[in-house]
């Protein structure tokens, strides 16, 4: 990398200006980082007023982070390349559908040694089916390395500087002190892992357990229930990384981006608060999507469906019985009544010697 | 054992009422069991009538799980040594500040080679400081082998029939089987891991941790707040049992006694309520206890005492400063709003070396 590390952060709403107050900060405080931090921001008009414009003097991303001071070494810049042409460390915070087009206009205009770094939950669909990790289509497109950051990390409580936890996960361990350096504030405590894949999975994975917890929700079936619920969507998650990307350690399950965001997510967030209605409600995912979310998707749904394609190709569907009942209650296949009778005879009942138990 | 497997409920409040709905229903239907399963009950007047005769005459225990029916096949029984005496498995599911006094009328009264398994959650507290497992004390008492079952078992909704998922945690592989034959239900699942010592800590640790999101949800600090604490607390919990019960497995960690039971015990559960209304109202959690539990006592304050006497002497108290800084809020060396200080260095963020990480 360069004497100083130049960094560019792609995307600017509400999850990539609450890390940019953070990004920006580092960037200014410590010596290895350039300060001047560039944020591609979409150009658009605020009350007749370019958005960049407003973030450069104002310091503030009025549309997506309101209230909140960016740091003014932080500038903002409409266009993609110019923003990230001289990066040697690119943060990838958009909306996922964006990726390829993006990587599209950044290949061959980016530094060769940069590293990216990306923090968007959720997959892509692969082409054919089942699911592309985000991550690997940067690395595809951009032939550079890149590691993700993910964890129990509601974007507005950041920004607020309440106390957190982040994981980033980086198979490379020589980039893992650089990018703590970069993201590690006060109140934001990163742990690196090198098992970034399931660091990544895990981020999407919760989604569908979070429309199990709130089926129980609706069903009002109690703490017990929805604890053994949480409980065995965190057994699939381990399991499906175990089939899909192997090689990775029980531990990262315990991190951040495990177990603390799982908790978050079934217990606030919106993939529970839709499913609880859709229970109560009757009525059909799209219609509470229009309802409560202004038409903006949940993830857990089409998330349960592309997990499905790639278990029923393999001939898993009855190894994650939780995964497979929420996708099928999701697409009216089955009751949500029928939840737990799915996975009464889970596999984790009936198999002690499943998971490997190595000793502490 | 004996050719059929007599079964003694010690206990026969809310939990102990609950399970023997249980435990009763299998001993009726498993040929391996003795139908008739004794439950010892403390002999009490309910309206100018002996408890024993009401459960043995209608089946219910109107004082500790009203509105329930027991199988008939449990028979209340009000002396200990005669509900004991022909067991070949225990069940002790009383108040533990009972178990040192019970154990001594039941020795040398009860079959040599029974066993026990105990549901009680808590530790004692050792002989000059410390903790002592429960089924420690039953086995050093007794001379007779004792397992636990742990997990997120809120009794009133097991006795409900809602679907929950249990674990036991049983040595000597040999009592597995007849242990989950005797508790399995077809809504109560159980998985039986080797790691006894692990399992019962756990009932014990969650409740200090439970204080813990208490104090984050008193003020207010939000959700990944909450998410970093419970995970914080779990990951003490894992390392507490390292020092003092090592040769654990991390997998027993994600069963139903570890990150199940510490879930609903840190959203739901009186150790969170009261230590919320501890940071609220400014009152002191004995007063808080009167006004809020009728007098009764928390778990988490003295369990968190408990432990720091233990942490204390081995030096450790730096390297568990989330159990640490419970305890002094607790006890009025700190204020809640010191806590998140205590822990933004905690060893977790500092040193990604300290837990051993097995692959899957």
């Amino acid at each position: 990398m360069a004497d100083k590390v130049n960094v560019c952060i792609v995307g600017s709403g509400n999850w990539g200006s609450a890390i940019a107050k953070i990004v920006g900060a580092n960037a200014a405080a410590l010596p290895e980082f350039e300060e001047r931090v560039t944020m591609f921001v979409y150009e658009e008009l605020i009350d007749g007023k370019k958005l960049t414009e407003i973030i450069n003097e104002t310091h503030e991303n009025v549309k997506y982070l309101k209230g909140h001071k960016l740091p003014p070494n932080v500038v903002a810049v409409p266009d993609l390349v110019e923003a990230a042409k001289n990066a040697d460390i690119l943060i990838f915070v958009v909306p996922h559908q964006f990726i390829p087009n993006f990587c599209k206009q950044l290949l061959g205009k980016i530094k060769p040694n940069a590293i990216a770094i990306s923090l968007i939950k959720g997959f892509d669909k692969a082409e054919g089916g089942g699911i592309d990790l985000i991550s690997h289509i940067i690395t595809r497109h951009l032939k550079i390395p890149c590691a993700v950051l993910m964890g129990a990390n509601l974007a507005n409580e950041v920004a607020e500087g309440n106390f957190c936890e982040t994981t980033i996960g980086c198979t490379d361990k020589k980039y893992g002190k650089v990018l703590r350096d970069l993201f590690q504030a006060n109140h934001f405590r990163v742990v690196v892992v090198d098992d970034a894949d399931a660091v990544e999975v895990c981020g999407a994975l919760k989604n569908i357990v979070a429309c199990g917890a709130g089926f129980v929700d609706g069903l009002k079936l109690g703490d017990n229930t929805k604890a053994a619920v949480i409980r065995l969507g965190l057994m699939e998650m381990i399991r499906f990384v175990d089939v899909f990307y192997p090689g990775s350690k029980l531990s990262t399950f315990f991190e951040s981006c495990g177990v603390a965001d799982l908790i978050t997510t079934c217990y606030g967030g919106r993939n529970r608060r839709v499913s609880e209605a859709f229970v109560t409600s009757g009525k059909t995912i799209e219609e509470l999507e229009k309802e409560m979310l202004n038409g903006q998707k949940l993830q857990g749904p089409p998330t349960a469906e592309e997990v499905n394609y790639m278990l029923k190709n393999k001939g898993l569907e009855d190894k994650f019985p939780l995964f497979t009942a929420i996708h099928k209650i999701c697409t009216n296949q089955l009751k949500p009544n029928d939840l737990i009778d799915c996975i009464r005879n889970h596999p984790e009942h009936m198999d002690t010697s499943i998971m490997p138990s190595p000793k502490l």
